[in-house]
């Protein structure tokens, strides 16, 4: 009798090509860049995996952030990709607690793109840009045969200025801080979704495509503590809180009843079988506070923001969450896709 | 008898949709740039029009640039897209007479993309980085369809500081200042072409790409009082040339004989009825010194330097050319496109 191995199903997280799932923001995204990205480019500021990189230059302390978008299709309800690019760096800027000053922007055209629909997006730019206070001031231009591009794929990069003495970092968290979640998650992509899938719900679902550079600074201003910021994009809230929670080495437990989503959007979740904890979001972010600061930063972020959970003393890098049902249930990263070119 | 017009056959400068030669970097490029984009983003660093935008913060006086990287093959001799996106970058941050510090690196992967060729990559870009005393210090990745990319798209953003008094710009060109080119040209351009067309030339042709912070501190710190500096990417030494005396509004001469290029790129350009004066480089840079100055800074960049022509006292935005047999004719920015996705 020869030898045999039994084994569960699991899902590949190795292949030898690029896979979509390797841009979900998942497991693979990651596994991605501990093997190949951090190891070559090793460096402290890159180390921090934070949202962007940190540094000092001649006495400026500073942020650096950079974002590629790739959404389809170019335009959806509550934004577009013009919109998502100014705001997606701004808010990587945001949340290392930064002041976001200047953006550049980079573009990847099509051979066959609209004017028309170039117009737009940079008009669209330009709006955003004027909203959240920063200044695009360089940029590039490319343009690929038609068929090598999906009309329009624009990276931003930002500088922001770092104006306090806080460690913004999954690092920074302790046992009996408060999580807090600026607002009802799982808008953009289900937005998104529904336009590309040509679904149609009572009323339209609109991104949540948001410069949160206002509340933060708020938050900042008041002199609340705050331990760690992060905003719910690609792999959605559970993601995130995962990410933070194996950084810091604690364990996060969370409640689902405290977590606002709109009824439509639940709605439209049900329907395609996927989890608003996982859909992608372009305006929420998360904050770690001291539960002493708690209620005063939930005044300062309003009404639509709520406390999710807490971090406990188990160093288990786990997340839990206790659902509506009372069951707690361990809340693991994407694993493959959900729903891909989301941003 | 109705009325009719007549009209010569001129290139096609406006088009409802994008087409390959807005990206070649002449004059369709300039146009969208001067129609759409500058328009829209108005601001003073981005006025400038340089290769990127300089501002301070808290003191620090900072350089900020951004390219996107589309060439095609990835892989060419003497470089490729990792390379050339790290050295593009560093070579932007020098034009503006600044010390690169730090980039940012965002990847498109095309769903197939080997992990074999995105490894040759990174190591690529790390060995760039470190030749070029740059760190990596922040990244994003997206992964979109197949067929919707090809296998691999990179911006780069970079961060340098300035460290000195000059305004390195075409407004501070002056009559009777030198023009300095800083080797031979139309390498890079022809490598690329070598390879997509499949081309073979005696010896191979290898690509110029190069970091050029170091010769341009050099210059800098020998205290040459550079009035401008610029890298000869798309639309090469010919379209460069024209954008500097636009933008100072003066004339430049210059004399075919003096400009390196060598035998084998001459053979090749000529064989495919190319002008080498508008064949993209990745390594090469034109300076405008003072006449004083002038032989320090050939000593400094050493033999493949050379002194190639002189700006003069007319205000009329030409660039002539006295060719090798003696005629003097003028030079025009490269129209429609030559050699497309060449960086």
């Amino acid at each position: 009798m020869g030898e045999f191995t039994l084994s569960c199903p699991v899902p590949i997280t190795q292949s030898p090509t690029i896979l979509m799932a390797h841009g979900s923001g998942g497991t693979m995204m990651h596994r991605l860049l501990e093997t190949m990205f951090l190891p070559a480019f090793q460096n402290d500021e890159l180390l921090a995996q934070h949202d962007g990189a940190s540094f000092n230059i001649n006495g400026a302390r500073l942020a650096f952030t950079t974002d590629s978008f790739v959404v389809r299709p170019l335009f959806f309800p509550g934004g577009d990709i013009g919109s998502l690019a100014v705001n997606g760096t701004v808010n990587d800027l945001a949340m290392c607690g930064a002041r976001p000053l200047y953006l550049s922007a980079g573009f990847i055209l099509e051979e066959g793109l609209p004017m028309d629909s170039l117009e737009r997006v940079v008009a669209s730019m330009r709006a955003a840009a004027e909203t959240a206070g920063v200044h695009i001031v360089t940029g590039d231009t490319k343009v690929v045969d038609k068929g090598k591009g999906d009309g329009l794929y624009i990276n931003t990069s930002g500088i922001g200025v770092v104006e306090h003495d806080l460690t913004i970092a999954p690092q920074s968290v302790r046992p009996g801080d408060s999580v807090i979640l600026s607002g009802d998650i799982g808008r953009h992509g289900m937005a998104v979704m529904a336009v590309r899938e040509g679904l149609e719900f009572e009323s339209q679902i609109e991104s949540d495509c948001a410069p949160l550079a206002s509340p933060v600074l708020a938050l900042l201003d008041a002199g609340i503590a705050v331990r760690c910021l992060r905003d719910l994009t690609r792999g959605g809230l559970a993601t995130t809180l995962v990410e933070i929670a194996r950084s810091a080495r604690l364990h996060i437990h969370i409640h689902e009843d405290a977590i606002p989503v709109l009824e439509d959007v639940r709605g439209a979740c049900e329907i395609l079988g996927l989890d608003p904890m996982y859909v992608a979001n372009e305006g929420r972010f998360i904050a770690f506070v001291p539960p002493e600061d708690r209620d005063r930063a939930l005044d300062i972020l309003g009404a639509s923001a709520a406390h999710i959970g807490d971090v406990t003393e188990a160093n288990d890098s786990l997340v839990t969450l206790k659902s509506t049902i009372g069951a707690t249930r361990i809340v693991d990263m994407l694993s493959g896709e959900q729903l891909p070119r989301i941003c």
